[in-house]
């Protein structure tokens, strides 16, 4: 049950196929689930309720073709390795992956493995790893993640719809005071471009949800931690496009999603993680790799789409991430973890009560 | 009437006394409002609507006692002059003034006499200017705002109420397709912190006006642009706080009044330069001035906020925004302007009667 | 008399024809130097020692082709206004003017004027004015700087060889303890790409000028300030490539220009405004213009230099900027301004001496 | 034999008594310096020639007491784990390592893992672990550094004299084409602070190595790698200071380390990872940490430089990065590693041979 199935409306912009980041042609997105154990925490035992999400940017190799991209924090108390490369070069080089945050390393290194098994010696690579704090209901001090888990992850890759909720990097996630985790949505805008995003959604405070404008008040449903730990979590929201972007207009591109945040209760409070890449799979295989031994041409042609035609995708991103969001609350299931806590899913039919007393 | 007046409430904070920009101890504001002729357009004869704006961000002299600052563009598309030293030095040295795109030079340049008048030789300046366009109701081309018009408001700066709508640097704008103009708000916060936002609105569209979450959708009140071109303009929104935010801490502030600009329908278009400057008026009198010849200390000792509470300052930003916006949109007036254009007040009746749909 | 014409040689790389921004196919410059009384100061009357140097950057209307650009603060001390939209949308869109501190704001709406007269009703533009301080020599509190003298220089812009020294915006500076001013230099590179510099140089200690790896300490010629408030000042460097750079790319060939700075003995003071613009005249009339009414193609095709030919672009701009302060400096005569206070040249002979002892 | 020590000076400021980033009272280094095997690359065996270098930033526990930092990239091409905190809340929260670029993520966890043991549960962290690519003569693919490496450099921490050249993360480094590695360097300055800088020197290329301004150019030694691929490796520097300098001032600072690797001849080449941290010892022990359950006071009250005097910590930084990057390819023996690929060691005669011929 999405968003969209309940009837509820975010933005008035037309959704792709799947309503999904997978909407943009070629991406293609994977989970590994880690769900293992129950009762007191053990650290290094568990309970763990973790993951990692895969994205691969589009049908082919991303470090044999590189995209333009760019990225964007609301608020930077958070990890997403690989940016300073974003933003000086433009480039995306590597494979994007979401985990929790005291994986980030094994996840990384496990990408220049694969990296390393595809393109032979003399790689190297900056990957992009981004994280959220699964530590409520997950052993995270344990680093139950390994370079197993993300190969996995990577070679499940699919194009089409993709799954929401308790699944990889968004496994053990919590949002808003609900169960929370992975979301995605798209929007085809003007031009016939498509946008889609994809979030790992561990942030909020729940006093502040809001859907389609409609502030959520459910005060009597149990929350996992108390109130004033509530949006000390993080999101990290991943934007595809087919649109011809620089890396420049990347940026501004992600800089919106920041904005669907906002629109939904969000205010990259100050424990929060909030970063943004996106990316642009226009222009595939006309960008140099950086493999050594390969020579570009002395001049590349690329296509650009004008600022003129921008907003289109900004209006797009905003909603998608708006949707992603609740689509992500919607599909997360209740999930018991370490020391028994509980972190609730949103209950449906409250979130339909509270939209149509509007 | 301000919004607060229609029993319309944004968010759940408390604004000080008057709801201002002004409820920070010491920020003061003043108004030059320039409105001359009717009729066509001749380029330098008008029809004039435009001014300047000044705030005065403490009760003493700004160029002799900087306070530290820090700024954010939603959207670049615009001018902010002395925002390099800003995100240098963190400080900010001069009063800050708003006008109209075309006459953000002489503004500058009269800031700069102003602090010559006042400290002697040897002064130097950074002087701080915002613009947003009014070319759809004044002759901006003209560039009307002379000198003169920027001491006048300079020296009228007060602390207390400050007039909203059609007045100072807000005198030709307009806002999601209606008349827009000055706004401001304020939000006092836990710890008793102030954080106060004044507006120069000239943004959005119309179809995104959001009021409370609730869009806003008035159709058969006549455009001054056709929609198309609606979201062209532009935004500047100043934030005080009496909070002891460090420069980096007031460039989070600063961004977060980029939510509240979100939350009401902007997304920061292309066209529409976005930008905010927030400073804190907190450790007056401890930072040194660059008068040339003033020792300073060797180590200064300053206040300053943990962020464990800077979470309160974020929402209080982000609903003055909000409300800052739609009290610019509720006190102007409709106005009729070159070429006998008209923007049209936003109607409270028919605001009215949307938020009470909900 | 240049650096060359002393035979000697900075850094490994080839000058253009006038080795001058000009040899960027299309780049004009253009001064206007005011000089007027001597004596003592009296604020308003003089002396004056400034001007105005403007940079039209190709052959054509910049406000109707615009260009690829970025920038770059080694130090944020001064103003360069328009780079918020160089930062956000990566175009250059108007001509860019140098000037002293205190008269940015006349030069900045004068080019608007310049544009309204070009392009007629509808236009709006954040134009690119840059400063540095010339108030020891000048009487810069008096704003001697007009409209008129803008136009002159924008009409008087020409390819060719660039005066240099004690003209246009460098006609009062100081660099280095010495009397400095408007300096210029290229650096034809790998692929046939040339890179331009042109530089106000107001900026540097005495005791830290470093010519071509030497340290070149000359005592016994008086300053016009005291030592210790030497290195004050600031530099603007304007940097032109005919490599097509997108804006991205011409952000960090701006940055490479302050390690010319640096090279030659700066820092990026504290006090000191360290600022770079760099644009790339690849590209012409593939852009859009914003004028209001044009509809752009739905996508752009540009050219694009692959970033494993930028390293000798970078070079170029490394030596390029230390030879256009070491032109500035040489080209520079000794000036009487206010107060009788004298900015001793460079001597040649003295600078040679201390080249050719290693 | 550290530079000095050879007579050669490089700048005019005076050395801390180790010359070293330690210096700065209570920093620690330590490092694990792993050279296993020999001849043909078998990947996974090796041969290897990496390590990692931990640096403490004071004589307590960062985790429990943060320091203010900032960062700058002078070319971003390389990862420094960690940053996206470092600018939003201007906090140095975790140790700081350096190892080869495909170890970054085991060097991140184990940081993580360690503070775990320190702090136990309910610890979060965003360590900070920068990078340099030492797959010449490393078996880089084969991810050898393990957690044990990094908890050894950890505990082995020390204060006093630091080891340089084919140590810790800087065993397989190659630098201006001559053996690379771990320099220091420290300079006090005006009002008794301190300036200590560390580096991770992998980058340049051997035409344009600078010692104290005077080109040193050596054809006749072996190359370990053609000169068209010299200048691809990378340079972390850490800049310590005892200096109060808040957030937004080691900014600044970082950024001056990049001047001092410019006048040693590098350029923040395309494919080198030029990145900066600059952290300030003051104030320690009067920042909150992030522990959850630890109540800050409502304000604090901190120690700040006035930006007068912060140009001689500038000039330090600048100086002791040179002097760090001379300090490593003297302390580097030649090393031959995996395909029995040598990197030669500067020779010193050589070096001051072209000093001494100035």
């Amino acid at each position: 049950m999405r968003v969209r199935d309940l009837g509820v409306v975010i933005g008035g912009g037309t959704p792709g196929p799947a309503n999904a980041i997978t909407d943009v042609a070629g991406v293609r997105v994977g989970h590994t689930t880690v769900i293992r154990g129950d009762g007191p925490l053990r650290v290094g035992e568990g309970p763990v309720r973790t993951g990692v999400t895969v994205i691969l940017p589009h049908a082919g190799s991303i470090f044999d073709e590189p995209l333009y991209a760019g990225h964007h924090w609301l608020n930077g108390n958070g990890e997403l390795t690989g940016m300073a490369w974003v933003r000086e070069g433009g480039m995306l080089t590597t494979p994007i992956a979401l985990t929790n945050s005291h994986s980030v390393g094994v996840v990384r290194d496990a990408l220049i493995e694969i990296e390393v098994r595809g393109r032979g010696r003399g790689a190297w690579g900056l990957p992009v790893v981004g994280e959220t704090w699964d530590g409520v209901l997950n052993d995270i001090d344990g680093q139950h993640v390994t370079a197993a888990h993300v190969r996995e992850a990577y070679d499940a890759a699919t194009t089409g719809p993709v799954a929401e909720g308790n699944v990889g990097g968004g496994t053990g996630m919590i949002c808003h005071g609900f169960k929370g985790g992975i979301g995605t949505a798209s929007r085809v805008v003007d031009g016939g471009w498509t946008v889609g995003v994809l979030v790992q959604a561990n942030h909020g405070r729940r006093e502040r949800l809001t859907v389609a404008g409609v502030p959520v008040v459910i005060d009597d449903v149990p929350r996992p931690v108390p109130p004033e730990f509530e949006g000390a979590g993080s999101i990290i929201g991943i934007v595809a496009t087919d649109a011809p972007l620089l890396p420049h207009q990347c940026r501004r591109l992600a800089q919106r999603a920041g904005l669907g945040v906002a629109r939904t209760g969000g205010a990259g409070e100050n424990t929060s993680g909030d970063g943004f890449l996106a990316f642009s799979t226009a222009n595939r295989g006309h960008l140099p790799s950086d493999a050594l031994g390969v020579q570009p041409p002395r001049v590349l042609t690329v296509d650009v789409l004008p600022d003129a035609y921008i907003d289109p995708l900004f209006y797009g991103a905003i909603e998608a991430t708006e949707e992603a969001i609740v689509n992500a609350l919607l599909a997360a299931e209740t999930m018991t973890g370490r020391d028994d806590i509980t972190a609730h899913a949103l209950p449906q039919d409250r979130l339909l009560a509270a939209l149509t007393r509007r």
